[in-house]
């Protein structure tokens, strides 16, 4: 193709998609440079054309009409940056139906909605890029489906939500409650004012779908990813993991063991020294380990204008390449083959327990006894001085079946000794 | 093309090459399900076939011919584990002739003649792929071809040799001298029998010549590198440099400024809480700075059978994806443009420098005067008592032009009170 100039439409002109207008225009020759070809925004929808915007540029180029975009035949590449389901869903699909290569930075809907949309992406013959809806700036689609594509993928663990990590880096360092360093993420940027999709998980589960679908080459669903978020999470709880030598990190676990697939995202006590638990503030990383390739960390900003700009104008250059080079068939398919999923019961893992409990004689031997019972066993235990009568007390188990634990737990609540169970946590070795 | 088997040609049967060959046997049905092409390895061509080898492989495979993989017309992919430069030179440019595809993980070739190489591939509408070249296992040349590519890169910095980092390790946390840690890591397979290109810094300087190439988007001569190995650095000044809250590490960095690039490979101190600091033992770590992303730190095996054999087998499914869908013009051309190189003397860095001077009355004064009139400037001093009038002074500059530290040092080496000058080490904050 001989064009000297390729056309994007912009959909959506908020963080993201200011961020991808920036660098587009700031490094606008060194790219030109590179591709051989000049990268020109044609359009930006946004849903209101008199909201004041923060960065410049032209008025122009503005329209709150999205067939302004998908209907140009002059537009080659549509960028989707509005976020949201519905709306980017019905978008997206009408670019590729109507020849269009497609970016987007959409977790929710590349978790949700992924596989339908490329099947449709690969009918047009055309592509959808998705490098920013997993890990904001830091590379990580491309490494899983290509550099690391030789090997068997053993687990994923990650930190990758910025606001809950940020949140948690506040309590561990600075001895903050959760409230005071949720108010201060707002504060600073790094939460949004409303913040329950960070808080509770689920925009860490959106990521882990993407990146174990292609880890592991399975279509996962949302439900087969156990779910919770840092919300319970106390400071006294971050003071005792760290007197037993751990943090405690939001992590994103994917896992392919003989009997299937583990899928969490859950707060986690992980030792000091493993190299997640020095990634601080906003930062993010993603552990991966491969048969072959063993132990790779992947660190870098998770999300923010220019990050997920970064990784969304590599997309965009790699989509005119393409276009530019008329690149037949040069499209890496994911094949996904089905895979089980292990019911939460039947997962592995160590507990953390802190509770309350009469301080009385005989007490310990019925913990103990309700423990044994469950074939739970116990790695740690500490026990503080009592105050009135009620003695605190943390346990961590050894490794343990999940419905065990529970059953165990279940017992404990039963116990008119035990007067509060005050958090259970997961521990990652 | 309707090939259900793809046929390679492995060159070299070491370390590397077994690695190779024992991935694409044990993850070769999930290799064949995710390309829908088998990959098959026709021969392996070594140099004595009567070697015994740790990996068993079919004889029938293995051949001292070479011609018996460049002029198989059913083989694809030469696959060139070899090492060396003259031999491997000779072979890849062949292979491209014979119009094969070539994937290598040779680093000190594609660091001397990777430019003229891929120009041959070009020419020949064949590629050459090197991932395995730079960072062993860890994902380095797509990230910064693709997912980085619309970044300004200002600064890599990374510690790209396992050897020297398992020795330094070992000399900082577990007290051992040099000599003793060097002889650990032969025991152990960190270091080759003959080390001297990895202690010297010559491999590091090899793999930052192959990124600094990409992230600049330059041709870079081995000659523009300044390169310092570790072969002088003392357990006394680890000691000092964690006394002065620093780790040593031999780093390779790379950076361009207005004036130029700066390319250097040297033993480095960095605060302990850089993230790169914490990379231990033969693990290796590359961290980029671009200017929309920000950092980026990517982690992991730099060497090793599988972590490199990963690399290579990853290249190895690209070439068979192009050869199987009959991809036209999906090869990501570097555009080089020639930049300047900043000289030594002209760099700007922080210097630690430790000596023995006379203990006597002025002699501070001499060397404060040595110091100031070269307009270097100092940050933080430490003396310690001295033992038989002899002091031992640690200085850590601020940040000054290499030049005039130079001069400095050689009026310092020209005063009788000066003792002795016994380590000059590079500071990067």
């Amino acid at each position: 193709m001989n064009k000297d100039t390729i056309k994007i439409g912009l959909l959506g002109f908020g963080t993201v998609g200011a961020g991808v207008y920036q660098i587009l225009t700031q490094n606008g020759n060194d790219i030109k440079r590179k591709l051989g070809v000049k990268i020109e925004v044609k359009r930006i929808v946004v849903r209101n054309l008199n909201k004041p915007r923060a960065l410049a540029a032209d008025r122009e180029l503005f329209t709150d009409t999205i067939d302004h975009v998908l209907l140009d035949p002059e537009i080659d590449i549509v960028v989707e940056t509005m976020g949201g389901i519905e709306e980017a869903h019905r978008a997206i699909a009408s670019a590729l139906e109507h020849d269009k290569f497609v970016v987007t930075a959409n977790k929710d809907l590349m978790a949700q909605h992924g596989v339908e949309l490329l099947k449709i992406a690969k009918e047009q013959e055309k592509n959808i890029f998705y490098e920013a809806s997993a890990g904001g700036g830091i590379p990580l689609i491309r490494p899983l489906k290509n550099c690391l594509a030789a090997n068997r993928i053993v687990k994923i663990m990650g930190i990758i939500n910025g606001t809950t990590n940020y949140i948690l880096t506040k309590m561990s360092c600075e001895n903050m409650e959760y409230e005071t360093a949720l108010a201060e993420a707002q504060a600073k940027g790094f939460a949004e004012a409303n913040p329950a999709s960070d808080l509770e998980g689920r925009d860490a589960a959106y990521k882990l779908n993407i990146m174990a679908s292609l880890a592991f080459s399975s279509r996962i669903k949302m439900d087969d990813i156990h779910v919770e978020g840092i919300t319970e999470v106390k400071l006294r709880d971050i003071r005792y993991a760290q007197e037993l030598g751990y943090a405690i990190k939001l992590l994103a676990i994917g896992e392919e063991k003989q009997e299937g697939l583990s899928l969490r995202v859950h707060p986690t006590l992980i030792p000091q020294a493993h190299p997640l638990a020095a990634v601080k503030n906003e930062f993010n990383a993603v552990f991966l380990e491969g048969d072959a390739v063993g132990e790779v960390m992947l660190y870098g900003r998770g999300a923010g204008a220019l990050p997920t700009g970064s990784a969304v104008c590599g997309d965009i250059m790699e989509a005119a390449r393409v276009i530019k080079n008329e690149v037949k068939n040069g499209i890496i398919e994911s094949t996904f083959t089905e895979k089980d999923i292990i019911p939460l019961a039947e997962q592995f893992s160590r507990f953390y327990l802190r509770l309350k409990a009469q301080d009385e004689p005989g007490v310990f031997a019925q913990l103990a006894a309700a423990f044994g019972n469950a074939k739970v066993s116990l790695d740690r235990i500490i026990q503080k001085r009592s105050v009135e009568k009620t003695a605190e007390i943390v346990l961590v188990t050894h490794d343990v079946k999940e419905g065990n634990f529970m059953q165990a737990l279940s017992s404990l609540r039963s116990m008119p000794t035990i007067r509060s169970i005050n958090s259970v946590l997961r521990v990652v070795e």
